[in-house]
Order: C-alpha cells, then sequence, then structure tokens
C-alpha cells in the first residue's frame, strides 16, 4: 500500500473549521488506499501568545522552558485533528514528538534530529490507522521536550518520510506551489511543475516564503520527494527532488527579488592578503550575516569592497565598518538602502552559454543599471536600485519565455475554497 | 532542610500577574529555608477552551486524545511559571507529568496513579532547584498521557508529598481554609485551625467545593499533612491531619448544608426481605447515585421506604421507581424537590451524647420541621425544608457555640490582597 506523508502548517490548522478540512483531505487520501502519515503545527496565531506570555513574565526566558512552553501548540493540534478524523469514523492516533519516536540532540530551540525510532508509528499504521503527529518537537536523551526551530514541522514531515520510506511527501501550506516569480509582481508568472533542491534552496533563499532552506538541504541530503502545494485547493503543486534529465532541457527555472537588501562599500582600504578576512571575521562577530560580496580590483594600493545585509543589519554593519576604520585609520563606508537583489535560478544555466547576456540586455533594455553581479552554478544575482527592480522583473521573466504557457491564473494567498 | 510540596489552583494561576504571584510566594517560601517542590494546575479557562474546540469537532470525544488535548494546560503553567521564578533568580525546572514519573494506569480521564519514580524530581531538588509538576496528569506503561479527573491536581501534590518523604503538602486555593459553617450563610463561622480527614470528608462530600474527596481518602490512607490556604492572602489555613487527642475536646467541628437534594419517598411496598435490594440495584443500574436512605416501620405489611438523591437525579430517579411500581403493581412514588440536608460534622461527638439532642431541640427552637434522619460515627444529618434552612444553619451553628471566638472576620472568595 502506498504511504504519504502530509504535513500541514499553521494557517492551515488555524481553527477547527480548516482542522475539519484538513481531515476531510487526510480521509479522501487514505479512502483512495494509502497509508497516511499527519504532521501537524500549532494553530496559527498560539505561539505568539504563548511568547507573549513568556516575555511578560521573563525577557529572556531559558531555552529549555520555551520549549516546554511552544511544545503545547502542536500537541493541541494533533489531539483536535485525531478527534475530527474520529467523528468522520476514520481510525486515527496522535502522538507528540517524543512518542513519535523523534530523538534530538539537546540544543533547545534548534534541535537537531538525531534519530526517529518508528515502532510508536509503524505499529498503528499496521493496524490500519491514521499517525497524527506533532511537528516542530522532538525529545532528547534525558526526556526533555526539545524544538527544531523555525521551518521546524517541515523537518518532521521529510525526516519521517524518510525513516518511514514513505512514497511521497506533501507539504500543504498557504501558497499553491512555487512559481516563476512572484505573482504579484509578475501577474502572468506559472507554476513550475517541477524544480530540483538546488533550485529550490536559491528560491529559498531568496525570501520565498514556501519553506525555510533547512528543510530543503535535509531532503536533498536524504534523497526525499516532496509536493509543496495548498490546503485550500485541489489544484497540483510543485514537485521537488533531484534533478532530473529531463529538467535540463529548461534553462532557466524562475526568476526572483529580494528587497530586504542593502549594499555597504568599503573604499579605499589597503589592497593585501587579510584585508577582507579583517572585515567579515567583526561583520561576523557583530551578528552581521553578509549576502553578496564583490571586491574589485584595486588601484594604488587600494581596494573597494562591496557586500549586502539584510536591511535589520545595516546599522550594525555600517558601526562595525567604522570602528575597524577608525582603528586602521584608512579607508571609508558607505550604506545605500534602496537596492534589491534580483536573481535568475536555473541547474540548466550551468551547461549552457548565453544566460548572462540575456540577463543583462533585458536590464539594459529597461534602462536598469547594475550595481554588483555575483554567479554561483545555478544563479546569476544581480543588485539594482528598488525603485525600479519590479519592472526589472516583468521584464527579465519575459525575456527567458518562463511565461509563455497558457496556464490558469496562478492562486495565491489563504482564500480557502468552497 | 524541610521539604514541602505547594500547590496552586487554575484561580491562582488564571493570568501572568498571578502567576507572578505565585512566583514570590514560591520564592518565599524558599528564601525562608525550604525545598519546594510546586504542583500547578491549568490556568482557569483554559480547560473549557480546549473542551468547546473538542466538541465543536465531534461530540463524543475519544478519551485517549481529550488526555492528549488537556494535558497541554498544565504544561503551559509549569514553562510560565519556571520563566517567572528565573526572572526573580530563582533555580527552577519544570516537569510535565511523565517527567515526573507519575505513572498511572490507562483509564484515560479518570485514571489512577500506580507509582511515581522521583528520581527526576529528587535530582534537581539536590541541585537546589524548585521542581514545578504539572498537576492532573500522568503517563501510563506505553507512554500514553493520562489525566486523573477531577481534583487531580490536588491529588498530584498530596501523593508527591507521600513519596517525596515532604515535611508539609500546602494546597491554595481560592478559599481561605475550613470553615465551621459556610461564611456566606453564617456570618460568624470560624476559619477551623486543624481537622481530622474524616471530618473533612464528611464536610467535602457535602458540596464544600474546598477539594475533592478523592484526594482527601489519598491523604488518610497514606497519613499526609495538608494545609488548605488562600493564595490571595497570607493567612494561616486548615491544616488536615489525622485525629489528634487534642481535637477530641471538642465536639462538633462545623455545621453544613447541601441543598442540591430532592427527597423521594416510595409508600405502601411489601415489606419483605429483598424489597429495598430490588429498588437500589434498579437505581444503581439507571447511574442514580443515592445519598441517605430512610425505612420506616411498616405497618400491615407494607413499608415506606425514604431516600435523597441530587436534583440532577431527581427525574431519573422517579422513572425508574415508577417503573419498577408498574411492575410490581403496588406502592407508590413521591418526589419532592424542596429539601436541604443540614448536617453537623465532628470527631469528638461519637464520644459524648447530647448532640443529637442539642441539634434537635435548636431546629425546634426555629420551628423547623424534621423530615428525615440519619447518622453517622461523626455526622448526624437531617432533611429539613430548603425554605427555611439558611436560618436553621445560623442556629445549629450558634447552638454548639461555634462562633464563640472572636477571631478577625473571615475571607472568602478570589479577591487577591496586594
Amino acid at each position: 500500500m502506498p504511504r504519504i506523508v502530509q504535513k500541514f502548517g499553521g494557517t492551515s490548522v488555524g481553527d477547527v473549521d480548516r482542522i475539519r478540512k484538513v481531515a476531510e483531505r487526510i480521509k479522501k487520501t487514505r479512502d483512495e488506499g494509502n497509508e497516511v502519515v499527519v504532521v501537524v503545527s500549532a494553530r496559527s496565531g498560539v505561539t505568539n501568545e504563548l511568547l507573549a506570555r513568556a516575555k511578560q513574565l521573563n525577557p529572556d526566558p531559558a531555552r529549555r522552558e520555551m520549549d516546554m512552553l511552544l511544545a503545547v501548540g502542536e500537541q493541541e493540534t494533533i489531539a483536535l485533528t485525531a478527534m475530527a478524523l474520529h467523528a468522520m469514523e476514520v481510525p486515527a492516533v496522535s502522538r507528540t514528538g517524543a512518542q513519535a519516536g523523534i530523538l534530538t540532540d539537546s540544543a533547545h530551540t534548534t534541535a537537531r534530529i538525531i534519530r526517529i525510532n518508528t515502532a510508536n508509528i509503524e505499529e498503528p499504521l499496521q493496524e490500519n490507522h491514521v499517525v497524527i503527529v506533532a511537528g516542530f518537537q522532538g525529545v532528547d536523551d534525558l526526556g526533555q521536550i526539545t524544538t527544531l526551530g523555525r521551518g521546524g514541522s517541515d523537518l518532521s514531515a521529510i525526516a519521517l518520510t524518510y525513516v518511514l520510506k514513505a512514497d511521497l511527501c506533501q507539504i500543504f501550506t498557504d501558497v499553491d506551489g512555487v512559481y516563476s516569480a512572484d505573482p504579484r509582481i509578475v501577474p502572468n508568472a506559472r507554476k513550475i511543475p517541477v524544480i530540483s533542491y538546488d533550485e529550490m534552496l536559491e528560491l529559498a533563499s531568496m525570501g520565498s516564503k514556501v519553506m525555510q532552506s533547512r528543510s530543503v538541504e535535509f531532503a536533498k541530503k536524504f534523497g526525499v520527494v516532496f509536493e509543496v502545494r495548498s490546503s485550500f485547493n485541489q489544484n497540483p503543486g510543485t514537485i521537488v527532488k533531484e534533478e532530473a534529465s529531463s529538467m535540463e532541457d529548461v534553462v532557466v527555472r524562475g526568476v526572483a527579488l529580494d528587497k530586504n537588501q542593502t549594499k555597504v562599500t568599503i573604499s579605499g582600504i589597503p589592497d593585501q592578503p587579510g584585508t577582507a578576512a579583517g572585515v567579515f571575521q567583526a561583520l561576523a562577530e557583530a551578528g552581521v550575516v553578509v549576502d553578496m560580496i564583490v571586491q574589485n580590483v584595486g588601484r594604488q594600493g587600494k581596494a573597494n569592497l562591496t557586500f549586502t545585509v539584510t536591511r535589520d543589519d545595516a546599522e550594525r554593519a555600517r558601526k562595525t565598518i567604522e570602528t575597524l576604520i577608525a582603528d586602521e585609520e584608512e579607508g571609508s563606508v558607505t550604506v545605500e538602502g534602496d537596492v534589491a537583489k534580483l536573481s535568475v535560478v536555473g541547474v540548466g544555466m550551468r551547461t549552457h552559454s548565453g544566460v548572462a547576456s540575456t540577463l543583462f540586455k533585458a536590464l539594459a533594455e529597461e534602462s536598469v543599471n547594475i550595481q554588483l553581479i555575483s554567479t554561483s552554478e545555478i544563479k546569476i544575482s544581480v543588485v539594482i536600485e528598488e525603485s525600479r527592480s519590479d519592472e526589472a522583473l516583468r521584464k527579465v521573466h519575459g525575456a527567458f519565455g518562463l511565461e509563455q504557457e497558457a496556464l490558469p491564473k496562478p492562486q495565491i494567498g489563504n482564500s480557502p475554497i468552497a
């Protein structure tokens, strides 16, 4: 019998009516002849309520107690989901992370899965039950409740798919799948039916809210095939899997825009070994996460170093560099917040020439100036002025022919359909 | 170092401000040189919210899933209480029922404690931590979460006091202690400083909301001394313990009134062996709980049988008896709802004469007619008309001199003091 893991996020189980709809979908999957393991998140809003109470009592709560507190969210959902299935005469049983055998290390609030003892899941499956597992949580070898951090429920689902040797993992969320571009900016963007892990990772790292990179990396490492699809309609979603030969026919899978970028330029610093290392060590110590880095060839023994950071980190980056420059008594720093990063992603591009030139030509035709360029195996990113970035995205999307298929208008957002 | 178990009910931990006050009290107890183990309930209201959601999804939820659901209430409270203590720089750690080693049978929603493995509590105590245990919940030998039913958190506290060999158990609630009568009816009632388990049981069974009989019975069985006191003031409460010789000086400890009574009379039934047995077997099968039973001497081979039931059970009792009488073709049934049961309780009364006559004389002076009388080792109960029962209670309270000591006006209810 085929075995399917279905994961439902917080919006999908946001109230009792939605939990009932989730149960109906589970029942349908089971009625079609599948063994079903379900992973659920906390109802949306619950985690924030719990955090608010915690902060009122303690501005810096202990991580162990935070895990104890947050784990109640999914525990509520698994019980309610089981009850909803029982009301439809579907045999079902719930499992906390600990009961599901999800053993983690003891890094509270950011625990890593060590192994999963599946006996407590296999047994009810053999007895024809749906097994409903609390996502996001596990237990360490001392019996302490742990949580897996952001995106933890996706990780629970993908890890369970692997250890249970399930045939498919479905990640139900409030978006319809992965698109060739953000449909709010590019109305004729189309849903990508199949995408590789690496492409998904590049898109995920670019602020696409579909999934955390961590879960995609785990799926890639263990070869877990999963589908991202909407819990509010019946449309097929996007299948994420290892690159397949047929996938190579497509050069560019999608284009993405990240407006949460600030460009920092350090000018006139010594062009000698160790300069860049000193800069990025200081930034790392200050907790600033650096994204793109470009260093120009210097003149007269001086170099210019440019990098991008998120806007939250911009002020911290400026102060760190100013302190460093003051110590060295050389160089100057400028911070520009009105920039955006536009990226073209596709596994095909590494075996095709011309992707870069198509991108640059499209931007030139829109008279958009390129401030920085950075390339990887499957991605080319450019930093451009933010005010023109939406038009630029639409232009580039069209230049790669991503809109060419006439498909139904993409659905996005959390409007449930009847 | 003295060891104290403190239990705080749902009202006492009803919001973050109250949790902070609870933490202050725990800190004070610890600062006074005690090892402290804390048992907490779910925030008041949480259980009802969870039940409401469950009922919307399933009118008859599975008990196992109900336990899974309800257990989140205390888990939230233990985490928040630990965080509040940490903010006061008190080392503290929380334990779910399972983590606290509270092993129960598998009777979901009404589980019984089998044993408690204290290692996970002793260890942090040795390390000078306050240990905060989720009341009401445990775990069966398959790792399933169980709950102990009504009054379960009191039971958790008393059982932990026993297995941890603690010196005292304090049950903090929204009343000040046990009174010689309900202060809302008898304004000059006084708080009883010390009471025996049996007296407490008689008062508890009479609708006194202080504690469930089950926890008192457990305390009696294992000789656990506990104190009932208010979480909203610093007043000493009522100590509940085995009868002590000094306690015998007092004849009557308190008087109680139970207005949730209905009197059922069956007249003209055969006065022969087996008649009463048939009646009460039929009532038991119908799920009717019978309180007082009185059978008068019959005449001409006929007997009258009178008993009391709660008002909820009155209609069911009537129907059961009517069916029985119809089968036997003899007798008639009358049901009177406007009655109350007044009881005089005290371990001293069994070695003193004159308690019954004092009671009857007091009622006679108030012109209150006695409809039924029932006696036990430590209690005399009478059924009287409800409309006069408040005056009767005040009169009887005075007749036994229970108001004689001039004490501060009793405080009751949940008005927190600063």
